[in-house]
């Protein structure tokens, strides 16, 4: 008596959006397998497995439906995983359950204050009032704006605005001494 | 017949300061050894080596000194291996064949201009104008001013310097109202 062969996992990655990635959503995979019927005939079926992606999933979770893949004589079919891919974002880069996003400002608006204007995952507008004197490296950390936690959605990671502070490319004579008496030295 | 057992080498670090890597040094080891004389006893003796430190030469660079080790019978003596550390220096860092130095300066002197005064490891004084606007990142590269090139001490890499710009901690009204006049939104 022997354990019946079991094929190796059959992976494929499930790209996803940050949007989707937040809110979590329901994806509707379609696979083709081979089964055999009673007489030990193959054939081909069609079958729609479900992936539940939770809100706050990160890249690399695995989601196994056990024994979906061909079937063969004397042999258990093969498990088939999902896994979970994230697509990069225009905006925001996700660091574990915080989301990054780097804003571009001029050297005015990070003396003198300005507004983040930002579009949330789930689609809210956001603006944040900066009002202190933005330096280089300086980020404002807005709590409870990251990704959902998740093994408890009603967490949330930080929202961080990091900022490229933009310098004048050039500035005249009359610029520099008003500058210089504005700053002092 | 067999080959004679050779024991271990035996490592010792040496530290150097990047000035006397950057001119090159001699250096002499006070090391005291067993030896044995002809009729088999062993005895202490004192011995000077000399490390000859060229110019350019970099963190873990090693120099044999074959057989230098503890005499004993039906052994033939370690190695003494000497292995160049490089010391932390208060002003430049090292990145292959280059200095990087990062300097201090005022937003005034970042968008006004400013001179970089520097001591360099052979002791000369450098005066660096810097004449364009130095925005976050920006970097100034003065060729031939870094580490000597071990192979050709006749090359060296580049001094670059680097700069962290001291925003101003707070202004007020009329400074903000005047920087708006000055450099736009």
């Amino acid at each position: 008596l022997h354990r019946p062969l079991k094929a190796p996992p059959i992976e494929n990655k499930v790209p996803c959006s940050l949007e989707e990635l937040y809110k979590g959503t329901s994806k509707k995979m379609r696979i083709t397998r081979e089964i055999m019927d009673a007489s030990g005939k193959s054939l081909p079926v069609e079958e729609i497995l479900t992936i539940d992606i939770k809100p706050g999933w990160k890249k690399g979770t695995k989601i196994t439906f056990p024994s979906k893949g061909n079937e063969q004589p004397n042999t258990v079919p093969a498990d088939i995983v999902f896994i979970i891919d994230e697509k990069p974002h225009d905006v925001f880069k996700r660091e574990g359950n915080d989301l990054i996003v780097t804003q571009k400002i001029s050297l005015a608006e990070a003396l003198t204050g300005c507004t983040v204007h930002l579009k949330t995952l789930d689609g809210r507008s956001l603006s944040v009032p900066i009002t202190s004197i933005v330096h280089p490296g300086y980020q404002e950390v807005i709590p409870r704006e990251g990704m959902p936690v998740p093994k408890d959605p009603s967490r949330k990671g930080n929202l961080i605005i990091k900022f490229d502070i933009k310098f004048p490319m050039r500035l005249t004579a009359d610029q520099k001494s008003g500058l210089k008496m504005l700053l002092g030295t």
